[in-house]
């Protein structure tokens, strides 16, 4: 196996390959590339190498490298392939991510995939699409150890060796009940101290940790995060155990929201989980932007009218417009820092609802100092430029109001966006930047007329 | 143990105890909260009840406490502490999470925390304190279990018994040369149903992923992530292994990075990794906002003169500056957008340097698609309200320019910066929107000039 530093020296590598046409030294050579780095490289290729270089692995390698490449590179190799042998590929996987493959990238193929497989790993994968996109229950792993609480030490190592998966991150085992509720834990450090012949029942630790299967996977990435698990076990409202959550599928979901989040924070609305940069169309890109971009738009455009209501004032003074896009500009900064720092708090539980009033201080009094602070500057440049006294002051004055004002803004709208149940992420910072704009200007004018007479 | 959910009835039970002065409830009510759970309402008491609650604890339950309360808290907790007392409970904790707090929340004790501590867990720390801050040095866990080629499956079973620490998350042992290079790994699962007397050179697995102590703590994240690990092993230059880095640390740094990452899209400078909203001092809020505000507000600035230097165009039609926010907005929110596109995709390592060309005509190519629909819309929009078609014309032909211009811009800028070697995270939406304030401005009113004929 290689490291995973020289990717750019194995795709040119695997090109040459490719173009020298030399079947056998590629084999060679991707039976040796890790399935991530394998993945990276087949999703840079055209459509037909894509293909060349993915039939020469076998079942196992292909799974692996099947579960890692992007959207179009899976649906191409895919639809590539006669119906059996997707299948086989798909039976190699473990469920949750056979289970992904059919609902993400081939969806219009599910049925016929499905009917392909064997009928056990079929059935386990129509058991996971039972549960609704992006929950627990689309992660579950069924390969856990389960014990009864009448079990040995040694009975327990026993069945934990019938476990097949050999990648397996195995750190508890779990005690269920009669009636399959799980009843508690015991970890495989403590089985292997302990003498073969204590109970179960005596080692171990009641009452786990447990989520949902509808539980969204935000949660149950939080869960495992906020208690350092390798596994999180899934249970039914009454208890009963389904599976386990595994820490590798948490780290997918972590970078995946990480993606999420900043995207929505620009103002993209979000895309499916598989997809890279230059596999998305370009009119699915336009698609994504173009709805927010038209939303702030037109909430944007009332500045026009704020502009026009003023138009005597700016006929009068015309230096007043040479001081808007600074004015606006500052306030939609000042706003995209309070709700960045607002999202954030609260997706990390810092900030709850009911804090609502301390943000508030907090917030109002932070926005207070900025604003002092730039006003200052704000007067010995609007005086530079313009001299004079009364116009820079009224610059100096309202870039204290707006950053203020916007401080305000930037963090009630996260917290209202909660309370009204919609997730504060999708509170980005153009959003902000556009509320701040319109009452930014308002307020600068207001002081113009009275501070310079109009 | 308490399920995760009921945090504010957790935390009201706390402060009743606190108020009606009742030791035995509280001793009894904190024993059963799970220590994150417990540091979050730590986190929320004033200072001296922090400390009551502290003094509670057993010095295990003390230890998990403490690795995860606030800065402030953990800074109070320890400073209440004698010297001898705190340096138990920092012995209790890994040595990575040991080294934090001596280096993160209580640097000026920490040579006397450390003459405190026990000869060997002393040693250990200042091993860790050699390394630079978020490398994978300071992340080091030195309980693995090292074999040597020549040792039977039963010997290494042996060896892992003796590994002390209980929620250690093991599933590979790490097979070392006599120079205690490492040559190999053997999962747990393997040993387990391998007959007892195979030798280990017959079981593992040559040449693993490694991590250097100096690879910085992002690169080691996404090496656990991309390889779907549980523990990277860190080697020295020459193969020498010191240490793992585990999956649970890997979670926090994607945690920490997430708050990173949304922190420097909105402009924030950078905090420390245990604060929480509430427990950053207002001064140093102002102090991470008020250095980028004032260097945007600088940079923004540059706006009043490009506006000066058209005062008479603007004296001519005033309005004119009625739709100065409504371009400047929409640039700003394009270029938010592509900028936000692009620092996932290169942190992803989707977009690499060399794709420079296809990112740039990619990028042309959407901003010129929104551009033309926006631009339809902003001449309906401008026409209804001025009623003056070249004004309007001039507005549509301005959005399309500048939602090109402000494409290219998100788009080349964090390039730029990767090629500088700045983390191209730290290119924030404002910092793009006050780029491209100026040069719309600019490019509105030179379209204006002509199609106006001013």
């Amino acid at each position: 196996m290689t490291t995973p530093l020289d990717l750019d020296l194995l795709e040119s590598q695997v090109r040459a390959a490719l173009a020298a046409d030399d079947v056998d030294a590629l084999r060679q050579l991707v039976a040796q590339i890790y399935p991530p780095d394998l993945a990276d490289i087949i999703d840079r290729l055209d459509d037909e190498d894509q293909v060349r270089v993915f039939s020469l692995l076998e079942t196992e390698q292909a799974a692996d490298v099947l579960d890692e490449t992007s959207i179009d590179a899976t649906r191409e190799l895919i639809n590539q392939l006669p119906a059996e042998q997707a299948a086989d590929i798909l039976e190699e996987l473990d469920s949750d991510d056979a289970a992904a493959i059919l609902t993400e990238d081939v969806p219009e193929r599910q049925q016929e995939l499905l009917a392909a497989m064997a009928p056990q790993e079929a059935a386990d994968v129509r058991e996971l699409l039972r549960y609704p996109p992006q929950s627990a229950g689309r992660l579950l792993n069924d390969q856990f150890v389960a014990l009864h609480e009448s079990h040995t030490a040694a009975e327990a190592m026993e069945r934990l060796r019938r476990i097949v998966h050999d990648s397996a991150i195995i750190v508890y085992l779990y005690v269920l009940d009669d009636a399959d509720r799980l009843i508690g834990t015991v970890s495989l450090r403590r089985l292997l101290v302990e003498p073969p012949e204590r109970r179960i029942a005596d080692l171990m630790r009641p009452a786990p940790i447990t989520v949902h299967p509808e539980s969204d996977q935000e949660e149950v990435a939080r869960v495992v995060a906020r208690y350092d698990l390798a596994a999180v076990p899934v249970v039914t409202e009454e208890g009963r155990m389904l599976g386990v959550v595994t820490v590798d599928d948490v780290i997918d979901i972590l970078v995946e929201e990480g993606t999420e989040d900043v995207l929505k924070f620009g103002a993209v609305a979000q895309g499916q989980a598989d997809e890279t940069y230059f596999t998305v169309p370009v009119t699915t890109s336009v698609q994504r932007r173009i709805v927010w971009l038209l939303f702030l738009f037109v909430a944007g455009s009332i500045t026009a009218n704020v502009l026009e209501v003023f138009e005597a004032e700016l006929q009068q003074v015309v230096a007043l417009a040479f001081f808007i896009p600074l004015l606006i500009g500052t306030g939609g900064n000042t706003g995209a820092q309070t709700v960045s720092t607002l999202i954030r708090a609260m997706a990390l539980n810092e900030v709850r609802l009911r804090d609502v009033w301390r943000v508030l201080g907090r917030e109002l009094l932070v926005g207070f100092i900025l604003g002092l602070l730039l006003g200052v500057i704000a007067f010995g440049r609007a005086f530079l430029e313009v001299s004079l006294p009364n116009l820079a002051l009224t610059v100096a004055l309202s870039v204290l109001a707006i950053c203020v004002w916007a401080n305000v803004i930037g963090a009630l709208v996260p917290i209202i966006a909660r309370r009204l149940g919609v997730d504060p992420a999708l509170v980005s910072a153009p959003l902000i930047t556009t509320l701040v704009d319109a009452s930014g200007l308002t307020i600068y004018l207001l002081i113009a007329k009275i501070l310079l007479g109009l």
